[in-house]
């Protein structure tokens, strides 16, 4: 049945959505890659207790746990802590350990304008230093080390993997621990688990379910999700090496029921954009409204030569280069203003490509009606969409839409 | 001990990641508002096994627990049967809910041009009409029902909520499913629970670490969890009502050692600097290009008058106004780059604070130094900071910066 691993993601902070986590999936994937499988991904609190029972949890179905977190300084930080307990392995100060974090605090206090109080650094520490007897120590990538705490002689148990919380850490440290003999004796026996992604544009749920129950048995060996969001559609099929013919057989079936909306076999819209730009050797400029800056956000880098924020009428004019007499004519969000906002894009940043987007930013939940422009030198497409609720759901639903708009008009065009 | 709740986020596409819940955090925040403790949350792939054992984990501690996603009509949605399963409950079709949910399912698929396939339709349709004997359905806000499930009579267990995936259908059905009779029973007992939050500038968690010793014993029956994260140090506590004189005293003991430092007694950066502008009666404008639109975006609404991303010489010529001459001489990153970028973005929109961030967006990992620039009526503020790491880090990391400083030029001007 392969091997497993289940992830426990700490802090508080985490649980109450104050940080989103980004540690969980980015590890999911990291050992999907390794040919393991992630069944759960266990989110608590900085409370002993329930890390405890989330250990537990996980260590029963599983031939390895990773926690995230929970490695710091103060009191509430208390993961090596627990996962020694669990794993039954008394924790000793490593004085080498302590004398190598003290030197990366000293280099990182000078930032804040030296040490405020050094008896107060010095205890926290050696907090950081007390590691589990036959444990293996991950370096610091920040100031606090991972461990790899395998479970008491005498014992049954997974090995615990325990890294930092700081997503940037977490990910310079982990080819490190997976690297440990420890983790590499319980990945032998991983085999390859490949995964494939269909992306649909515009296709309701319902529909795509007649094509997977059409081919039903003729998919035997994939384990096929499907997710909707945003207008796309997204099927995401894993499976052993054994199962690729089935795997084909359920492209064809896609490509067959939904040649038009079948719109790539794998990247993501923002990637084939970006390629399709890159290809065209076309730059691209955006004036947009509602989305305040979030779609040059998203295509900044590569061909982006520049974006206009301009929610207002004067910025619409005198930078976007909209009239004021069409303004005042037809209000501030008309498809005509869409289209010479993509226009006004294109000239102030001399781009191949303009993109212009109406509406308002920040809009407070009543509905609104967004209009989309793109112009390349050869055509120009429009769209125009009805969104309701609060600014970042505004941009989740803009988003997808003006990136659509621009690949279709790149894929004509040029 | 009060009341207490775990929540289970179903879906392969956020244990993969593709997707970042929002939900899990979300309920728990609503969870914390009606005194409710969540402990726990589990994230699990659209298999039977794992959401079965993450019910039963869920279970066994719990007096509620409630589950996101899983209810869409592809076979992979399997949420309601499970839990159904796990609450000893058989299901029958409820036909009136079938009536309702294919109503909504005909004017959602004529946006799409018409059902395809009517028969497949009705399929889905019927699937998510099965409801658990005894249970409390939950009206649609997309087109899948939320249920309230009993257990089964004669066994013990928590009721479980099921809940769809989207968000916007999540919290528009949640205040109904806590209304119900079932969920209000199991309210009866809670307590209330409160949250406040302290917001430091600068200051290292360790530092921090020396000010909750000291004040130990007096701080009993608050609950303090500490997160460090883009230079902002964040301390939460939560307590009863009872342990208001404790938080009282942990205010006072953080004003007294970080008079500085010490920003917010609860709002967000983002939020103390647009009180901040719209007291002043001051308009912002902002020309930046390592953040590529972001802080752009982060700032839409309220006073923001425009913005502009100009990554690109030309650009930050004809736009931002920067003298070619100065780029020849001290390159696209400068201090006095990005002062002129702030005053740019003040003349190009006509607004009263200016702000200029400069570096290179999208960058692909090799540290930058990234230039910042606040130009108010009065004064001008500026920073530089080095950033390493992917385009998302670095908007990480500038964010707050740029904020802060905002914030601080704010204090001083006006």
């Amino acid at each position: 049945m392969g091997v497993s691993a289940g992830i426990v993601v700490t802090g508080t902070e985490v649980l109450t959505g104050r940080v989103s986590d980004r540690n969980g999936p980015w590890l999911a994937e990291q050992l999907r890659l390794l040919g393991v499988d992630v069944g759960q991904i266990v989110v608590v609190g900085d409370r002993p207790d329930d890390l405890r029972t989330a250990l537990q949890f996980l260590a029963s179905g599983n031939d390895l746990v990773i926690t995230s977190g929970g490695l710091g300084p103060t009191a509430d930080d208390l993961t090596a802590e627990i996962v020694a307990q669990v794993q039954g392995r008394p924790v000793r100060l490593d004085q080498e350990l302590e004398q190598r974090i003290t030197a990366i605090v000293e280099v990182l206090s000078a930032r804040f304008g030296g040490l405020r109080d050094p008896e107060s650094t010095a205890i926290a520490t050696r907090k950081q230093a007390m590691v589990p007897e036959g444990a293996s120590v991950i370096e610091p990538a920040g100031t606090a080390p991972g461990l790899v705490v395998p479970v008491a002689p005498g014992r049954a148990g997974p090995p615990v993997i325990v890294l930092p919380g700081p997503p940037w850490e977490l990910q310079q440290m982990w080819p490190v621990a997976a690297a440990t003999a420890q983790v590499q004796s319980v990945l032998v026996g991983a085999p390859e688990l490949r995964q494939h992604t269909l992306r649909l544009w515009a296709v309701p749920e319902s529909e795509l379910a007649a094509t997977l129950r059409r081919s039903d048995g003729g998919l035997d060996g994939l384990e096929i999700t499907t997710c909707q969001r945003g207008g796309e559609l997204e099927i995401v099929s894993r499976y052993a090496p054994e199962a690729e013919v089935a795997q084909q057989r359920l492209v064809s079936a896609v490509q067959e029921d939904f040649p038009e909306q079948l719109f790539s076999l794998g990247p993501s819209i923002d990637e084939l954009v970006a390629a399709a730009l890159r290809e065209r050797h076309w730059t691209v400029a955006v004036a947009e409204v509602a989305t305040g800056g979030a779609l040059s956000a998203r295509l900044a880098g590569g061909q982006l030569l520049g974006g206009l924020v301009v929610p207002t009428e004067s910025a619409l004019t005198t930078l976007a280069g909209v009239p004021a007499e069409l303004i005042a004519a037809s209000g501030p969000m008309s498809p005509e203003v869409a289209r010479l906002m993509a226009e006004g894009a294109r000239t102030a940043f001399g781009a191949d490509v303009g993109l212009g987007v109406t509406g308002i930013a920040d809009l407070p939940g009543s509905p609104s009606t967004v209009h989309l422009s793109v112009v390349t030198p050869d055509r120009a497409l429009a769209r125009s969409l009805v969104v309701a609720g609060p600014a970042g759901i505004m941009r989740d639903r803009v988003g997808p839409v003006a990136l659509h708009l621009l690949r279709q008009a790149l894929a004509g065009s040029g």
